[in-house]
């Protein structure tokens, strides 16, 4: 893990994890076109078709029913479904803070103005098969979606040689997710955004998926909404001389695991805790079944910044913009006042960042690679929608009448400024 | 215009206005991608090659002097700037109420959540110049983003031949916006996401903007977050026999003016009002400026659809979900209940569409083509990010800690697993 100690250092390294994020190439973007132009136009045969070849997966439907989501869910352990439980309860809490309101007002003229809040009505969820199949991810996206209150979700999941995660399953069955799919990839993203025989299309896809997955998702955006697209994962530990190097050494390992493009970052004031972080790692990192992972994203990504004091560490925070900041110094709730960007902040010892990936409350997909800056977590707001609302009275259209008229004419819009002339002459006021 | 009585006229209608969604060819991304790369490169350099390639204006800075601000805004009528105020009062007054605040809560174990809003730090504005220059979008894009918070707004405007439209700097200095640049196109959309020697990078680009704005407004999205690209703009008046024919007519008009592919929509149950709604069109469209524009759009994308009742007259509306709604019924105040999907609603006869162009207060750059289905008007929820806050106590550590490392294990993460039971062993629970 590099130690960077002077800004040119410091400059390269902010090139170098800015430039993870993989934009696909355009061989990716290609064939999820031709595959989307097809399932668009031949509906289910087309998706059969690649559901066939890519996940060597045929079968008379690709609904899966419910005895099968059962049958899955019933080969997982009572611990697991202890803290899956455990998990949906405190994310349903923590999610139904996020519920706004329609509000509307008066004036004293009678003009009534609101925003009227609706949920979507139908949402879709995409759920990797394969090595990336995670339970977690089934809740933190349903769970948000279902307390905005959407009717209708329905889940993408492939079954890749015919098999699926019984962990996922479990999951879907617990959140209460009843139309499901056995089906991946860029065709899975398609037959959600433009219907199939089959599939109902939706008003917005939501959840992870490769590369096929995520330029289809770009591809479809306009005819449908997207969530952001997750970049590779991010941890970024501001600390001072009174962390516990142990903690540190194993959230930032907890990082690096995720995958070769994860990066792991401590920003520090104290060289001493340096010394003691270094040691924890070289012990630790010899323990950890995916440790070629952890190896590899460490040394390409992974850093520790020195920084002079506390105002240099978080000018480093907000540059970065991290997905995960974890603060852990004398007074972090003092400290994350300084923060402007930050996907999720973890306060204090206690408040480990696998916390927040599982059973916290608040939501693990978040901002990536510095769109922090603009970005937000998934929400209930993500699965929203607003109109405004507009009810003039007599009064309230002869108080602004004039002013329309006149904005309209000096744009030159003599038709918008006419649809006002023809009320006002039927008020007898021209 | 079309007089649409059947089903299957009415799909087809649908299926033509969809289309209008005018996907800009392959030629005008490959130009703005060069503009793009080239910005990216070569900063100022670029930036002035290409304004004095397309603007045919040469300046020695394209920063925009307080002195021109004010010389071009004195030009403008007393009127004029009296309309100005009144809307932007009004407009911020809306606005003001979208206003959300940071929360947090703490639960029986001392373990606090929350979510931290904070305004986005910079942001872009684009305004086009030529014959789209309207002094209203300066407003609706820069308001809400003042209301949020945001500290630093650009302003970029091209001056086609070095000149710009008064209107338009007199709102920008009405709204006191005093970082302008003299640049449009691609070019401006590049210097606002990349940065320049003159332009410090933004964080989120709106404002709407021709072709190849668009088009770069997209490939930079990710690297700075964008707003909706706007498609051409429509209205639907849902009416019936209590509606008055003339002010059908004129609002139909008003948007038809706005350029060849608006769409205008009256929707009803009563064929009395078809008649009367068609004779005032006849006479009217005479009147207007603008005739061929009205006519072009009236005729391939106008239709006057029959419904049989009010059930299937909102059945319609919710399924063109369009950008403007007016609901000139009855009892429009019971029937906004059956909306599901518009970009804004107008109750009743004395609430034009045009007064939610200028002046009634809420945002005019709405979700056009459908996807009110899942988009929202432009708001101060636009100009701000969230930041999920976790601050876990060690009691509220302990009554999680072990349904995150079944969760982790479960996903074959140990490292995650790892952080939970390094912080167990250090309080003697392992």
């Amino acid at each position: 893990m590099r130690i960077i100690e002077d800004d040119r250092d410091y400059r390269e390294f902010i090139k170098i994890i800015r430039d993870r994020s993989e934009d696909f190439g355009i061989d990716v973007l290609e064939d999820s076109k031709i595959i989307i132009e097809h399932v668009k136009k031949s509906g289910d045969f087309a998706v059969e078709l690649y559901t066939n070849r890519y996940d060597r997966f045929q079968n008379n439907t690709f609904k899966v029913s419910q005895e099968t989501i059962e049958e899955y869910a019933g080969k997982t352990e009572r611990s697991f479904l202890d803290a899956l439980s455990k998990s949906i309860e405190r994310i349903r809490h923590f999610h139904e803070k996020q519920v706004e309101r329609s509000w509307k007002f008066k004036d004293a003229l009678g003009v009534e103005l609101g925003q009227i809040i609706r949920p979507l009505e139908r949402v879709g969820v995409y759920v990797p098969g394969g090595k990336a199949a995670y339970p977690s991810s089934v809740l933190m996206n349903v769970i948000p979606a279902q307390i905005a209150g959407v009717k209708e979700i329905a889940l993408c999941v492939p079954f890749p040689d015919g098999q699926v995660n019984p962990y996922v399953m479990a999951a879907v069955k617990a959140v209460g997710v009843t139309e499901v799919y056995a089906i991946g990839g860029a065709q899975a993203i398609a037959a959600m955004a433009y219907g199939t025989q089959t599939i109902k299309k939706v008003d917005k896809i939501v959840g992870p998926g490769n590369a096929y997955v995520a330029a289809a998702k770009k591809m479809v955006f306009g005819t449908v909404d997207i969530d952001i697209i997750a970049g590779p994962s991010e941890i970024l530990i501001a600390a001072d001389e009174t962390a516990e190097a142990a903690f540190i050494a194993a959230d930032l390992l907890s990082q690096a695991e995720h995958d070769e493009n994860a990066s792991s970052i401590l920003v520090t004031t104290s060289r001493e805790l340096v010394g003691k972080v270094q040691a924890e790692l070289t012990e630790r990192i010899e323990k950890l079944s995916r440790k070629e992972i952890v190896q590899h994203s460490l040394e390409n990504y992974g850093a520790i910044i020195m920084a002079a004091d506390t105002t240099e560490m978080f000018d480093r925070v907000n540059e970065i913009a991290p997905e995960h900041l974890e603060i852990m110094t004398k007074a972090p709730e003092r400290d994350v006042e300084l923060v402007k960007n930050a996907g999720a902040v973890f306060l204090g010892k206690w408040s480990a960042e696998p916390l927040g990936d599982y059973s916290a409350g608040p939501n693990h997909v978040l901002p990536t690679n510095g769109t922090a800056r603009f970005f937000s977590p998934l929400g209930v707001y993500d699965f929203i929608k607003r109109t405004s609302l507009i009810n003039f009275t007599e009064a309230g259209f002869k108080d602004i009448a004039s002013a329309v008229e006149a904005m309209a004419g000096y744009e030159g819009l003599d038709a918008h400024a006419e649809s006002v002339a023809v009320r006002k002459r039927a008020l007898g006021e021209i």
